[in-house]
């Protein structure tokens, strides 16, 4: 994510990346974190994955104080979420607190599709910015390994006589690559004879989209990540039984494969504050945060750990809350809910090309959207939310003074913040305003939902409490699929609303903070490892495609080896 | 490759491998080639790669003396030639001389297919074993992301417009994935839709199979490996016009996510010395040997370089000699034909059950086999042959003295050579062996055909010098397609013969050394990036399926995370 700068000469995010000084990593890791090097294993100068078994050698250290970042619902003018989470952790050094920051891995997708790279921007970027966007340490290719493993193993025992009974008709275990490649939405596999086995329709998803990212990313150990990955719900019998991918034997080798992977990654930011780079899962049909092994393991080395969520606080707090906090016992101290000046206005109905323009009454209008995240941070999720405005050059005082004025009205703390421009110089404010925050103790975090709550009753909750919707209702097939879960044993699970991040409806043109709005589930699927069930209420897309001119376009290498046209 | 190994306690590959101590790699680099800890990438504590800045600085500095490893014909009984290798570079290490080994990277495909890992065998192992055979530094992952940006950037070329014209029925391009998947060998694309791009007959070959495979092998530096990128011919338009990589944009980026991968892979021998091992072309359909830039930096480093050819002498030192020796201008001195006395009388006619008997008789017939590799190497390719005698327990000595005497009798050295089962030390004969023949300086390597013969003369060359052909035919098809590659202007380029590993001719079944056959092309491939023209004689399988049990239903993590099962 990178902020619209329309001051001229401000260099671009790769340009800024590049100049940086990066600190040796095992260096870092010494003098920031207090970590050996055996502790550690290398990938490069910069990146290093810190080892399990050094890990496992913290479960008796105290964990640190965890804070979330997450943001108004996500408009077209781009709120900022990495860069402040990046800018917050580079603040809380500053003020001479232990810091750092975990966050997401970039899918390679995107980086030669249209969006670029995502390692936060301008000031307050993690580095190195190229190998975090290209192949990094490897992960996202284990996880496609493991993920394609386990069809192969599909294709390869309905083969071999299909003993377990699959209906091949019922798999919905997808392949996937991590690259934007529409051609590999619908396909049909095994034509070709005999030899090749026996035809089935079949696609490709990214790899962020896979239940082994979603698993890799909620698992808390090796053990854990092999139940998980067992637990998979590939298809089912002729007799509707669920198959998993334990009944394949596929889960060991899967777990073989992920077993470097699983290590968190550690770099840091253009401040040299250490920060979790590990895991990526898609904010929709999954949960949307980093591993809970990152940010776990960052607790256990730093007193204040920066994390953020997918999209805006209604979908990706709420799973962070509701999925990963609910799964691993972690819990966040605030929340800090990331807006723009522009987005308000956005979302107070001012068209993109008049966000420039400064319009006191658009952003008060606009501020009903920012009003229901922050009622729902305080009042559903049990957290004080602390406003962080990312001020964008055309912002005027005027419009931040008001917005300010907005939020303090509502009981919350906002702050201005410029780290873009600024680094963690320019989140200071925000840094001690999140630190008064923790330190009163205002809430403690609770779910939207009981686990005792049937799947149906779940949705509901989430639905009512925090998208302010009058209820949900069921497309049949989703209502016969539901029921078949819930007859299998799975209704004690978390559910995972798939809706659009645009809006608090399922309908993305829905600016502001709609209510009264009905949620339809047009779809239900079982993400038995990672532990979920997904309710689907629009189309999503989970594999991407490639814009008439994808950004690989541009994308080169000069005689010097350095990469060029990476955004 | 494994020996058959009889002695009952023998320990398994893994169970030698992970008892190994393995020096760190910044320590054996420092120690034992004199690199400094910045010219080396580390990828953990036991693999690094080798700086590319280091290696250009290399440049001037000379190089070290090649020896190539291939075998005779390849039999069900197995020739050892990988351990071989390994065994050499240790050996020649305790005689004191300054060696390294060059191996190509193992597939993940057969890790979890059928034949287990590929590191060596017994006490002549690359390791950590675990590492090579899984994600290793990340290579292949590299390669499938290359290859399949490729493919993607194909299909969105057309679904936006086609502009060049690009004839869908013409696409050879494949996608690609690291794993034996027979599902994937045929397929369609590009269903369910408009948006989802037009339908096309498809399919993914394995990763080792894939011509940026070839080209990464082959390529000398970043800007040659781009060069041979943008050459890659994808297809045709409309009017039967190559399209090209470069013309689809794609070569900078695909360099891009190369970048990283191109720098060669240190590890070490269980004894210690320095093995390269990076990347691991098919030897069908490529030319089946490491990369260029591992051998050529091995040979800066070390003073005895000991590398590997695919199958037989017939393929894997041919292509060896006319692709990689031509593209490069390496130069081997002395050539290690590995034989086994099982292998010999397997070619002398006897059955697989039968091969622990004594019988000098068939071990004489079978000589044939080993008699006209001795000959291609020492006639055809202009080099010393000298034959490693991999011995097994079945052995008896008659046997090991009967076929000293015959190698002796084509004026060659031979020796017994036990490194499966005592390291470097049972190689150590060999190794004095391999350095007489290379300070006796018995010749210059020279190539099979000359650039300027035409391709169908290339093929005939070697059909009739190295497998003793009475000559070539061609398919229609196969004749039409390269009248199309000549036309185009790829007449020049070396040709890649596809031919059955098993036999001189094309008929597998056909042992020994059978003259006077005819050497028929079914097809014919262009593969303008990696710079050669690709001659099928027989049904090449680009896509291995796996077997009725795969390996993995057996490999497995311990709770301590330690790799089971794995072969």
């Amino acid at each position: 994510m990178t902020a619209d700068t329309t001051a001229a000469p401000f260099p671009s995010d790769i340009e800024i990346a590049e100049a940086a000084e990066i600190t040796p990593i095992t260096t870092l890791a010494q003098e920031r974190l207090g970590l050996p090097a055996d502790a550690l294993i290398p990938y490069g100068h910069t990146k290093a994955k810190v080892d399990l078994a050094h890990i496992r050698s913290l479960a008796d250290q105290p964990e640190g104080t965890l804070i979330l970042v997450t943001a108004i619902s996500p408009t077209p003018a781009g709120e900022g979420k990495t860069t402040t989470s990046v800018g917050l952790a580079d603040a809380l050094s500053r003020i001479g607190k232990k810091s750092m920051v975990a966050l997401r891995e970039p899918s390679m997708g995107p980086v030669f599709g249209i969006k670029g790279g995502a390692a936060g921007g301008g000031y307050a970027q993690v580095v190195p910015m190229t190998d975090i966007n290209l192949n990094f340490t490897g992960d996202f290719a284990s996880i496609a390994a493991a993920n394609n493993l386990l069809s192969a193993l599909i294709d390869n025992h309905i083969h071999h006589g299909n003993a377990l009974g699959i209906d091949p008709r019922t798999i919905t275990w997808k392949r996937v690559v991590d690259l934007n490649d529409r051609a590999l939405r619908d396909i049909v596999v095994s034509l070709g004879g005999v030899a090749n086995g026996f035809p089935r329709e079949d696609g490709f998803d990214i790899v962020v989209a896979s239940e082994v990212m979603a698993i890799f990313c909620l698992a808390t150990s090796l053990a854990d990540l092999k139940e998980r990955l067992g637990n998979i719900v590939i298809g089912y019998t002729r007799d509707k039984k669920p198959v998993t991918a334990r009944d394949l034997k596929a889960h060991g080798a899967m777990t073989v494969i992920l077993r470097d992977a699983l290590a968190p990654n550690l770099v840091q930011t253009l401040e040299h504050t250490p920060a979790m780079i590990h895991g990526g899962p898609f904010a929709n049909i999954a949960h949307g945060c980093n591993s809970v092994m990152a940010t776990r393991t960052a607790l256990k080395l730093a007193d204040y750990v920066v994390t953020e969520a997918g999209f805006g606080a209604d979908l990706g707090a709420e799973k962070f809350i509701d999925i990963k906090c609910r799964t691993s016992g972690l819990r966040p101290s605030a929340v800090v809910v990331v807006a723009t000046i522009r987005a308000l206005k956005y979302h107070g109905g001012v068209a993109l090309a008049d966000l420039k323009t400064e319009d006191v009454d658009a952003l008060t209008r606009g501020m009903e959207n920012l009003r229901k995240h922050l009622r729902n941070v305080k009042d559903v999720y049990g957290l004080p939310p602390v406003v962080a405005i990312n001020r964008f050059p055309t912002d005027t005082d005027a419009e931040i003074a008001a917005l300010i004025e907005l939020v303090r009205a509502e009981g919350a703390r906002a702050y201005e913040a410029t780290h873009f421009s600024n680094g963690g110089a320019g989140a200071e404010a925000l840094a001690h305003g999140v630190l008064e925050a923790i330190e009163a103790g205002e809430g403690e975090m609770q779910f939207v939902y009981a686990d005792e709550l049937s799947l149906a009753e779940k949705a509901e909750a989430i639905a009512t409490k925090v998208y302010g919707a009058a209820g949900v209702t069921f497309d049949s097939k989703a209502a016969k699929r539901l029921a078949q879960i819930e007859a299998d044993g799975y209704s004690g699970l978390p559910v995972c609303m798939a809706k659009t991040q645009s809006s608090f409806s399922t309908d993305a043109t829905r600016r502001g903070a709609p209510t009264g709005h009905t949620v339809n589930i047009r779809e239900v699927r079982l993400a038995a490892g990672a532990g979920f069930v997904v309710m689907v209420t629009g189309d999503i897309m989970t594999m991407p495609g490639l814009p008439k001119v994808p950004a690989s376009d541009h994308i080169d290498i000069d005689e010097n080896g350095n990469i060029v046209g990476l955004s």
